[in-house]
């Protein structure tokens, strides 16, 4: 059954237009501080979401290219809040003295996402340092109907943490300060622009680790994380935000703040408001503080790489996995014989194991280094002698378990390499995971290059990526909604843990039935009457 | 800060008052089915909460004494619903033709709570089997402005599943079936009146085990787990329910019926709705399917039991245990040496290892016998010969893991046993737990027999009880609010894992700031506008 609640459009006939900024950022970026490979390769257009950007085949260029106005490439129109004036301006500075951002240049990476698909034109950047800062500032702009785009460390990858238009930038960036953490239980309480690689090196120092783990984290927010609600690379073993984070402080809209900061496991009293915060992407509050349960520190890590000979053995030997590593088991991600091909053309790594139809990278995180070696290896072995692996090799030191990562992470690098990419974030009952690749496949032909899946296959989530020479619009529309109608027949989600942003609004119906879609509004308009917090997000409100 | 949003009443100063219905119901209850030793004691009063039937010191009576009207017993006015007529029962009978329950006696189950503290005096309970004869009853129930009490299980501790008036009780036991199970990703879908012991059964089976476990197993439904966001003994390992439930259908007041019941781990389409009614108690909708992400079945459960000098060793022997046993710790439990003479006085259970200030009970589950034994071993001798443990022992066997789970599970028979008893269920932080036990007992003085503690320390969770020889007044004077202030001084939550329901709503302001509660009831207000859905439970709405 597929749903379409809300127009769509093809996005890609719109014509191509100039960015109105003259000297448009032409910078290059990455996630400032990752340690891992950055998995998203270069910063041109991505499709399957909005080619924005005129790009060759080749993405070694040394300057991006412009990126256009939102405004100007899609159909949207401003909301009719006010503008900012001087009077404004000269209130914010009463507020936060220094710390009003109006300088074009220095607003400019502000108003634009780190993919470089998006522009906004705000012309205000505020500083603030303190909820009660948040809350002078939020309770002014909703008396003067002034809209308010919050922003963290920008690495958002569906356009939620830009302007669309001038609303006025939020930034946590100077909210950065730890406030506690308790030895005995690994709880960290903190402001909601602490960098989490910050956050991470800080509980490291204290035996613990933090429950999530991005790409993006030299650069992201802790507390857009938490508006995304982030998944990453820790969640098939720590679970969801919503389990591991136990309290939040949150400024809605009319500025009041709303204090839900407790330390505890356990608290029944009530409803559980703050997580009507997690995931909604700024549009019901601002999230100035976060408290979150950290796991202690693993002693061992170990990483095995596995070829499988097809996708039914892939999902045997996760079940095995589950069965003979138990609790230690960390990661279970794989890749298809195209992902290796890939990596071994553009990027020149070789395959630790024989070549296979399918690649499987397994994780253990333990505290006693023998006993995680003596169950790996003995999974290992039985999955060897049953024949659902017939390669595979075990890391134990840190330079072959990167090597062995690399081989997973750079795989979107690869394709970037590859050509023109249409890329889909994509959840999906875990034993129909790879029907969606093979159907594709066999559906575009030699439309396309290359048709791969790979993923977090312990989690359910599908990345599904399709090369070709260049953007084309016929293969988009044999992509789209087929892609969406696919993913709705087996009632997955078009957004595993990317969010919704401003660029998934219009396809949110093939994943909501539509009385959720009248919820959602309907907490839009109690939490947020005037629509101010992060408008043209989230919700399908663009005509 | 102790704040106080609501007006709070002495209950303790209300005159008895003999129930009602002659011939009131006497029969003792079970938590039918419950493979460990009932945790509850016998069905006498419970006091903290509210002293609602004479008992004398001894629990060993055949018969337990009538139990008071809620509307007797209680400053609790009818709110403006409309009353059950023959045409509304003629109705129901079209909707789900004979199971519409109007005999008294089959009714009486029902309207009494199974701590026997609180009776409503409905006259109709339905027996719906699928949501669509849900949507039907609530629909009409709305238009008629009819009041609604969901009932799972009955087994909630703060009156949350009984009518307080006449509400139409409905039921979900015939709401039991199983939808279906992914053997591959531990899936479970399944209706909201499935018994979780039999669904523990069923994945069993499948070599799973359910995320959570109850000493009311037996009886509760999952849809009664959820609506109350039960704790119990699994949370320390896997987490809260927010975590780990994927989906829920949910009937709101209207009818509507709204379906979240998706399978999938990772969900980034809009607001996580879902969460609205988990911990909600009923009041905001009627959960009728759940979705719910069951571990692996471990391999090896040992238990070991240990003697500790003071609670700053406790505390230790807690952060050893996390380092040492890492992810295969699923239980720490304390209780304090007044715990242990209780239980040897009163059910001549024998402690297994020398006289302590505090007993600890740490449970493993792993993949791997002896792996976990290894650890268990080494942590052990670690604590032993750091001092942190005076004394201890081991069981990998079933039977002397049993006995010693006794003794920490059967602390609660053993103080009704001691007397009246006045019992908490608080969340601190962990290192403050024990002082609110040491502040109260130099408080109370001679006036109480016995004040202990004891409960799940990982989760920060303390059971705090006082014995006396009989109710008094003046003794319930010096523990409310002294007890609940004490809590807000740290907050803390006044309800840990049992809920707020019927009896807590009076408190819910030391743990939830004004905005907050402001909140809630404007949520409660946009999803159940007239108020039909579990009236007078949750919200602070007393009068």
């Amino acid at each position: 059954m597929v749903r379409r609640l809300v127009p769509r459009w093809p996005v890609w006939l719109l014509p191509w237009r100039a960015a109105c900024t003259p000297g448009a950022f032409v910078q290059q970026r990455t996630w400032a501080g990752a340690t891992r490979t950055p998995s998203w390769g270069r910063l041109h257009g991505v499709a399957g979401v909005s080619p924005l950007v005129r790009t060759g085949s080749s993405s070694t260029s040394s300057q991006a290219p412009e990126v256009v106005l939102t405004c100007e490439r899609y159909p949207v129109r401003r909301l009719p809040f006010s503008t900012v004036s001087e009077e404004d301006l000269a209130t914010f500075e009463r507020i936060i003295p220094r710390r009003v951002i109006t300088d074009p240049e220095e607003l400019e990476a502000s108003n634009v996402d780190w993919l470089r698909t998006m522009r906004g034109c705000s012309k205000v950047l505020l500083k603030p340092r303190t909820s009660e800062e948040v809350s002078h500032i939020l309770r002014y702009c909703h008396e003067r109907n002034l809209a308010v785009n919050t922003q963290g460390g920008n690495t958002g990858l569906v356009g939620g943490s830009v302007p669309v238009f001038d609303e006025i930038i939020l930034s946590t960036a100077l909210m950065n300060q730890v406030v506690s953490f308790q030895d005995i239980s690994g709880i960290l309480v903190c402001q909601a622009g602490c960098i989490l690689e910050e956050l991470s090196q800080y509980v490291e120092e204290r035996d613990f680790i933090m429950p999530l783990d991005l790409g993006a984290k030299g650069s992201c927010h802790i507390g857009g994380n938490l508006a995304t609600n982030a998944g990453g690379l820790r969640f098939l073993r720590y679970g969801s935000l919503r389990g591991t984070v136990l309290g939040l402080e949150v400024v809605l809209a009319d500025g009041t703040v709303l204090n839900c900061l407790t330390s505890l496991r356990k608290d029944n009293t009530g409803y559980d408001l703050k997580q009507l915060f997690i995931g909604s992407e700024g549009t019901l509050g601002v999230i100035t503080a976060v408290s979150i349960l950290c796991p202690p520190k693993p002693r061992a890590v170990n990483v095995a790489f596995l070829g499988c000979p097809g996708f039914a053995e892939v999902l045997q030997t996760f079940s095995t996995c589950k069965r003979m590593l138990g609790e230690i088991l960390s990661a279970y991600e794989f890749m298809d014989a195209e992902c290796m091909q890939l990596v071994r053309h553009h990027l020149h790594l070789t395959s630790p194991v024989q070549e296979s139809q399918f690649y499987v990278l397994v994780e253990t995180s333990g505290s006693r280094v023998e006993h995680d070696a003596e169950k790996l290896s003995s999974f290992l072995e039985h999955a060897l002698a049953s024949g659902l692996v017939t390669d595979g090799t075990l890391a134990t030191d840190q330079g072959k378990i990167k090597m062995l990562w690399a081989l997973r992470e750079r795989i979107t690098e690869a394709l970037t390499r590859d050509g023109y990419v249409y890329k889909y974030d994509i959840s999906l009952p875990v034993d129909r995971l790879y029907d969606l690749v093979t159907d594709l496949r066999a559906r575009l032909g030699p439309q396309a290059k290359h048709v791969v899946g790979y993923g977090h296959l312990g989690d359910g989530n599908l990345h599904l990526n399709v090369t070709a020479e260049a953007f084309s619009p016929s293969l988009l529309g044999d992509l789209e909604p087929y892609v969406y109608e696919w993913t709705a027949g087996q009632r997955g989600s078009v957004s595993a843990e990317h969010g919704v942003g401003f660029k998934k609004q219009s396809v949110l119906g093939y994943s909501k039935p539509p009385e959720a879609l009248r919820l959602m509004q309907q907490l839009k308009t109690l939490l947020d009457p005037k629509g101010i917090l992060n408008p043209y997000k989230t919700l399908p409100t663009r005509a």
